[in-house]
């Protein structure tokens, strides 16, 4: 079990009794995978695009997630009106910025979001996030890509500088998920290497960080962290529990539902692996 | 096996034997699984959203199907198009109103479908229908939620309801279905309680009633009802005789395509749990 | 192992050590799908329907693949920037002509993208390409339908019809699959009945010969036949090698991607059955 002060594995109990429900502005390629993740873990999904509708959403809902994988232009102004209403009604939202660097399009949709809107979080791969951070990676397409040096501790600089420049919290996913609000970077090492064979386990990643921030009260920074680091813990030893030796991409999509359904509070406490870095 | 009189499992042979054309305006959350379920229980699916083609697939398919679950300004005048088409060429036409409380741009679309197009067959959870018969109840974004008193005489005045008021079959699809033609009603307690735990299981439950009614006489309401009936029964003994006691939701969105593969004549006729309620 | 000319098992490895992006404009029925097959396989997926990134996206990528299956308005802008793009940087581009015959949006559209993009490859199922070629064929929707006479050798006359008539490779999915350049056609009898029926089965055929077409020198003809005849054998035997003789199609639509993933080089040598036919 994990003493880290920044860990509550009770708020995985607290998300399946609330059931809350999560608005996701998603993409194509994994709508259906996140609302079978979020209806695994227990929250209760609603995707819809249609700017008619997203006050009424982002109002009803517990929490709102942003997703840019396959943007549109009709896309931005509900992205744009589901999160201007989230900030009005208190609600959390998170964007999930997928492949920014990759075109002119993302990158200035990102901006503009990030202009308009104030996110809660941000969840991303490191060359996603390095490109918000502005530090130098070689993104490939939607895929993580590489860079020079330690990546880990790449991965550390990427998620502090996005932490405060964007004054959120910065979720790196990756083999380590990187978590920093700027000053408290906590690191992550549980998951198994099935997660980036598969499409939507990023997207599904960021899903499940909006259905648990549905829980956190967000006038207290150490609360969001805390709820955050607690959603990249359960998602990773979701994957974790339900991993077989001889497992490929296609039984793990499959199974990686499975396991969201069967973790426990148990299972949370009993595999967390957190690395704290304070400044 | 069932001596009901508004049940036929031969149906299901029949299906498979024409293997009919489906019509599909539907979500981009279920595309994918409505496919594959609607080609596993033989028929022969085809997704849209195109106004420019919609006439022509509705004039060459067997059945339409009209999902709302991610509807978009767009899409609505492909749905009116392809709803119009169907009835002047007597092609079945059946609703599956998603979400249809949760928000002004679905009451407003849903009502001008119902306006607009005679539907054979309106598709929903209680929560859903609730809604289309003016009968309180607390649904929750897309799924069911839970309203007071007993549920299930609750699900037969809101089928009976919504049949009469839109002179249509009513299907509330839930723990035991109830089917209605404004004087019939029908209870089908068969399934599996893994079914709402996962995406596009009621969607597909709809698109399953759009394949069979391609088999009904459109001008002997006893049939439409026999039809959607056996369709009702078929697809949750599907999901019935394919789950297990430890399976969970991801296992089961893959089980459950095999059961609709797998279902015989035999089955349905054996397993089928069905109480008629006349007037 | 096969002595065929035209065939190169080796493609396969080279394919997993430069993992290429490929761009896939494609339907909203199997973006997730063709995704986690293209990366089970080895490439790198990005998918787009947006023109304000096609062009970016079409000179940063390996190869371009165009799929109709749930065509828009908006879509086509995107697939004739993404494919002029392709033409002009020397980018293998594949068109995936999904129920062309179906309706005369699918015709047009199809017809303006044949005289605006050179394409690389044109991968269909034999309803498809028949209507392509101007053979008479009763095509079924989306589906291949079936036509009068020997359909192998009515596969054959297709496939070189639809090659020379558009100055590519032309490719007939089907139980033996039938690749032509016009001059040289090569059948592959590889493969397993539960291909058709999956949804997505074909298309993903398509992006899969589109990630090894990133292989080819476009300059040279007989090494793009040689790279489509060699993406189709690895294709059909990912399906062959874990197909199970009580496999069901919910079963093997998980099944096929990890075929994809386990399949190698010795698999495809071993199993691979094909038959060449000179003019």
């Amino acid at each position: 079990m994990s003493n880290n002060p920044f860990f509550n594995a009770e708020l995985l109990q607290n998300l399946r009794t609330q059931q809350p429900l999560v608005l996701n502005i998603t993409n194509i390629v994994v709508s259906n995978y996140v609302a079978n993740g979020l209806l695994a873990i227990g929250a209760s999904p609603i995707m819809s695009n249609a700017i008619e509708e997203m006050e009424e959403l982002a109002t009803i809902c517990g929490g709102v997630s942003i997703n840019i994988g396959t943007l549109t232009t009709p896309q931005i102004d509900a992205m744009l009106a589901a999160g201007k209403t989230a900030n009005v009604t208190h609600t959390p939202v998170l964007l999930d910025p997928v492949g920014v660097g990759a075109t002119k399009f993302r990158q200035s949709t990102t901006k503009k979001l990030l202009e308009e809107i104030e996110f809660t979080a941000i969840r991303g791969n490191i060359g996603e996030l390095a490109f918000l951070a502005e530090v130098d990676w070689n993104a490939k397409g939607v895929d993580a890509g590489n860079g020079e040096g330690n990546t880990l501790e790449t991965a550390n600089l990427i998620a502090k500088t996005v932490a405060k420049k964007y004054n959120t919290i910065a979720i790196v996913s990756g083999e380590v998920d990187v978590i920093s609000d700027g000053k408290t970077t906590v690191q992550i090492a549980n998951g198994t290497p099935l997660f980036p064979q598969i499409t939507g386990s990023g997207c599904l990643h960021g899903a499940v960080c909006s259905a648990f921030l549905t829980l956190a009260n967000l006038t207290d920074q150490k609360d969001i962290l805390t709820t955050c680091v607690t959603a990249c813990v359960s998602y990773a030893i979701a994957g974790q529990i339900i991993a077989k030796a001889d497992m490929r991409s296609g039984g793990f999509t499959t199974a990686l539902i499975d396991g969201l359904s069967k973790i426990t509070v148990e299972d949370v406490n009993k595999l967390a692996n957190i690395t704290l870095i304070n400044d």
